[in-house]
């Protein structure tokens, strides 16, 4: 069983999961990944062999067979059994690793990718995330829960089939504290979401801005640390990512497709994680706090400079990524 | 020139310096590193190739030729001209890139390393480190110096002669600002500093303990984020790495090579980070602050999780860690 643990001097917690040190590594990933067959036997996210993973949490279906499904992750950093109990041990305080750990499975082909997804197909994955975070949070124990992507063994993946993962944990992360702290600072000072002011701003300046449709604005920030770092942002204020309705699904599968082609063809398929931010239960209605879905492609890598600091070097400009984004005529490429 | 901006919604400056994005990479970084030559005549930090650094700011010479040296950063990230002024640039707000950015070079001969560098030879880079920081904190546009070591291409590093890097920042990072505050509420708590308390603990515990000297202890923290990470903590109360009393170097430099030793033999010669730990200029006498050097192995990646949350999955235990390292018989290796 894992464990939480908090570092004395800065109050952050730590997850110590040693099952994760067991997960095989998918050696095919480092391929180019667009060369991947449509299904592989020895994969275990592939349809056939889902008895190569525990026990589907949901899935959903077209046809008769699951295009998309969620399963508990078998290197799993969290579980569902324990409490959220601090225990002292000498100066230190620890807790059981309690919470949830589940893989998403985006697809049923082997080689799929959001740039040849249908959009449908996009939707039914936000759908499913959405059903996992309304489960998870619906667990008195879990205060936070973190819907993210590691695309290529650079960004942390260990398997080559699309999956996205999602882990609930039992307390709130201390750079999440700060980050929504900030933000009511931004409230009680302005009188207005700060995001909401970014998108005005955005829009209004438009050199930052990639791509856009009706319900959701792509832009690369002004202050960001990472090579064509892009933030998906709805325009509509609303804190909590599992509020969306479900009229705007289908503007967000759009605009995912949309930015992940840009990569995809513009910068030769990079390896990229994304995160969606979204605040912990208790903050789910902030006037404060507006969910987005934060992309960073795997460009550069994080050195001694950032790991001392926290603080991010950028040796790209925003505009000049946005620019560049902006012009990648995505209708119009042939393989 | 490069400039810093300031994220609206979360209040942390990232710097912007496309200089940065020019850098070579030297292209033997990707062999073993043990096996390169005492001598390149490509590399820029190789004695007779000087000419292809910017003047130094800084030597120690043995009979009468340099065996450490600082030179500014020819891909700077921060310049000493400009000011600290804030623009505001509609909502958004940013100031020049001022500061300083230097690389200390470590040794004359291109393939040295600190398991086999004389302990002397350690004690003159710590003197470079001290002499390099005191310039740059005497400057008033400076809040804050981070001195870091890349070491090898997954690190960060792009050259393979030995080199470690100083940044002085015109702003504390927003991240240094959470440690400090946590720190302080500790003191506030239980009327000594965190960090003492911790190697008091840590003393008496002795699981987590790898090594120790008279003056300095290096242990595996109980709430480590990354595998076989290691603190160094200097056994003495001092806030400021820069205060380090000269005869406590020695020791320093001993338990550096102590350390370095047991990572290089032990995880075979594994790619690393290490930041030196130390407050900002104006907390440089508090007693809740204790400096330190804080090192990461690089063996698993930062992925999604990490960068959506900022918390950190360890898939091994530090207990097994310092245990493992603790076992390794340094003084009895033979190449």
């Amino acid at each position: 069983m894992s464990e939480l643990r908090q570092n004395l001097a800065t109050k952050e917690w730590y997850i110590i999961a040693t099952e994760r040190a067991k997960r095989p590594m998918d050696f095919n990933l480092d391929d180019k990944k667009r060369e991947q067959q449509e299904y592989s036997t020895e994969c275990p996210f592939c349809p056939g062999n889902e008895s190569l993973t525990r026990e589907h949490t949901h899935e959903i279906k077209m046809n008769g067979k699951w295009v998309v499904r969620s399963v508990p992750n078998k290197y799993s950093a969290l579980q569902p059994e324990g409490n959220r109990e601090r225990v002292d041990k000498g100066v230190y305080r620890k807790m059981q690793g309690v919470g949830y750990h589940e893989v998403i499975i985006e697809s049923d082909l082997h080689n799929d990718n959001y740039y040849k997804m249908p959009v449908e197909h996009i939707e039914n994955i936000i759908r499913l995330y959405i059903h996992r975070y309304r489960e998870f949070i619906s667990d008195e124990k879990v205060e936070d829960v973190i819907i993210f992507k590691n695309y290529g063994s650079s960004a942390g993946s260990s398997m080559a089939h699309p999956h996205s993962q999602i882990i609930a944990t039992p307390i709130v992360p201390t750079p999440t504290r700060s980050i929504l702290e900030s933000a009511k600072r931004y409230y009680d000072d302005h009188g207005r979401c700060a995001y909401c002011q970014m998108i005005s701003e955005e829009l209004h300046e438009k050199t930052r801005v990639v791509t856009s449709n009706e319900e959701f604005v792509v832009f690369c920030p002004y202050a960001s640390g990472t090579p064509f770092e892009t933030w998906i942002v709805p325009r509509t204020h609303r804190a909590d990512f599992c509020d969306i309705p479900e009229d705007e699904i289908h503007g967000l599968a759009a605009i995912m497709k949309d930015i992940f082609s840009r990569y995809y063809y513009g910068l030769e398929d990079p390896d990229f994680n994304f995160v969606i931010k979204t605040p912990p239960r208790d903050e789910s209605n902030d006037r404060s706090f507006h969910w987005y879905i934060q992309v960073f492609p795997k460009i550069t890598k994080i050195a001694g400079f950032e790991l001392g600091s926290g603080m991010y070097i950028n040796v790209t400009i925003p505009e000049e990524n946005a620019e560049f984004l902006r012009a990648i005529d995505i209708k119009n490429i042939k393989e």
